[in-house]
């Protein structure tokens, strides 16, 4: 087997759950504890990628070009990585980000549009960077779909695909069968990044790993979006259980998370009502609000809309359709508007 | 396939994490919003079961028979199960829970000792009870030491026997064989209690289902001992997308957990350095602080004598011994005492 490289995400989907505050010290000590436990890859920036601090997305309290080249400055045996979501970032801020340090780029589309990924990906090959393809909401694609649009990632020139399970939605049986469908029909590497909505992170990854996956993504102390990610350190506990190797030292991550990632956490990760309610229907966490307003409009539950939302496999920019789905829930239920 | 049938814990496995300190009035909320959920059965009783109220467990802010009593006023539809653990508890105080109206009683002994609830077992049934047999740290039986222990359990009366994973150590994979063992070889009901230390309650929940386990453990907001158990709200939508009956109302589930029971937490769950400390070493929790004064005394790291313990299937009784494992690592480790 390949050997299993972890991509440590606290730092980018982690800073959702810091309300994209994280300041320089802070990315600067946890850095040095990843570096030092021997983590392979780090992941920094904005939680939505390079060019994320924006009203719509939610302003980072600093710079994230700072908080990346106080990383590079902090690691010397761990990579520094990138997030960029085309349309979000720029060919321009990849161009930066490589400049100061980062020796990866993760491009991330939704699972149907690989597509808009091909420019960036190509322009960071040229550039001699590392590159994953990043097929986000991969829930929501059946396996041949999303088995094409990672030929399109590995086309563009993606050394990693990675089926990315934004909403914490997905179930172990799928993790397999679509791992393993990815296995069979490209020749680059595997890569799952999980979500803990339904209690399934640490489940479902072992699921990948058993199906082919060896680029694994985990938090420490589970410090991500929705209801955290794969906990980094409880990852690392339970592969060296099973006797697969990570090259992590599991003593300095559990440290790490205690003394240093845990006290500077907003909130404690836990699986709360909203967290399991995206997980079950399945749907983008920015749609929660809107679902909210449209469910006390229509004197509905707010979760009777998600789950719709859900089913009907609505994506972001169709937000208007949510007023829609509410009524028509509105309607079925004899509710007088 | 038979009906799945969950078993709530908060009441019981949640009284450690509420260091004991449940008042009739949060027992009551607590029971009457399971009850309008319709969960089958809700264990109530102190974290060691009744009679658990000492000073070596911890004294019970109240006394558990009124705990009970309140549960069993407000379930019309749920019942109302005690957990006895053959040593801490006697015949007469499972006769005076029975009396005040407990259906169901779970005799639990360590996975090598079902011998000792005999008696327990055989006194249920001749009361007209419900009977569980319940077999603690079921990680450290090899399948065909459970399943010898398990038929004992079947043998003295036991309509269920459960495999506990007390310190969550337990991986799919090892559920999956252990479980699978238990349903060929027995014709009663087999069940499943998890942990989340690993971060793996879910998974390894999923996992008994799949090999023919029907009776589950859950705990709402995973209020329970270590890093809480199989959080019943998410094992619920979980469940739901499978298609698997539990007869749960998951919205009323997943109110109760963020509405009552969250608020009253003295502290959320996470996995934090002690407990995936405890389900890495599968060691009881009761070793931490022992480990910790030896630890100290020698000048070597908790978590080797821990795992060393874990290693060597020290169990509760043996306390002892760690002074001496702790006394050979550091030797080991060549460290001057």
């Amino acid at each position: 087997m390949t050997q299993l490289k972890i991509t440590e995400v606290a730092l980018r989907d982690g800073s959702h759950a810091m309300s994209h505050q994280y300041t320089v010290e802070q990315v600067r000590n946890i850095t040095k504890g990843l570096n030092a436990a021997r983590v392979p890859y780090i992941e920094v920036a904005h939680g939505d990628g390079l060019g994320g601090s924006t009203i719509q997305y939610g302003l980072s309290k600093t710079d994230e070009l700072k908080l990346i080249e106080a990383a590079v400055e902090e690691a010397d045996f761990s990579k520094i990585a990138v997030l960029l979501l085309p349309g979000i970032g720029t060919i321009q801020d990849l161009k930066e980000a490589h400049r100061i340090g980062a020796k990866m780029v993760r491009v991330a589309t939704h699972v149907t549009e690989a597509d808009v990924a091909k420019q960036h990906l190509e322009t960071a090959k040229n550039l001699g960077m590392e590159t994953v393809g990043f097929l986000m909401m991969s829930h929501m694609a059946p396996v041949d779909k999303l088995v094409e649009q990672a030929k399109l990632m590995e086309s563009y020139g993606a050394d990693t695909v990675y089926a990315v399970d934004s909403a914490g939605a997905m179930l172990p049986y799928e993790v397999s069968e679509k791992i393993k469908a990815l296995r069979d029909a490209l020749t680059v590497n595997i890569g799952y990044h999980a979500h803990n909505n339904l209690g399934l992170a640490i489940g479902n990854t072992l699921a990948a790993i058993e199906h082919g996956a060896t680029r694994i993504d985990g938090s420490v102390r589970a410090l991500g979006a929705g209801a955290g990610n794969a906990q980094t350190e409880v990852l690392v506990a339970v592969l060296e259980k099973m006797e697969v190797e990570t090259g992590i030292d599991l003593y300095k991550m559990m440290d790490l998370a205690e003394e240093v990632v845990a006290p500077i956490m907003q909130t404690t990760q836990e699986i709360t009502k909203d967290s399991l309610t995206l997980g079950y229907a399945g749907v983008y966490s920015s749609f929660r609000l809107h679902a909210e307003r449209a469910a006390k409009k229509f004197n509905i539950d707010s979760r009777d809309i998600l789950i719709e939302l859900g089913k009907r496999e609505i994506v972001g920019g169709q937000e208007d359709m949510i007023v829609d789905v509410a009524a028509e829930l509105a309607q079925k239920n004899q509710v007088t508007v």
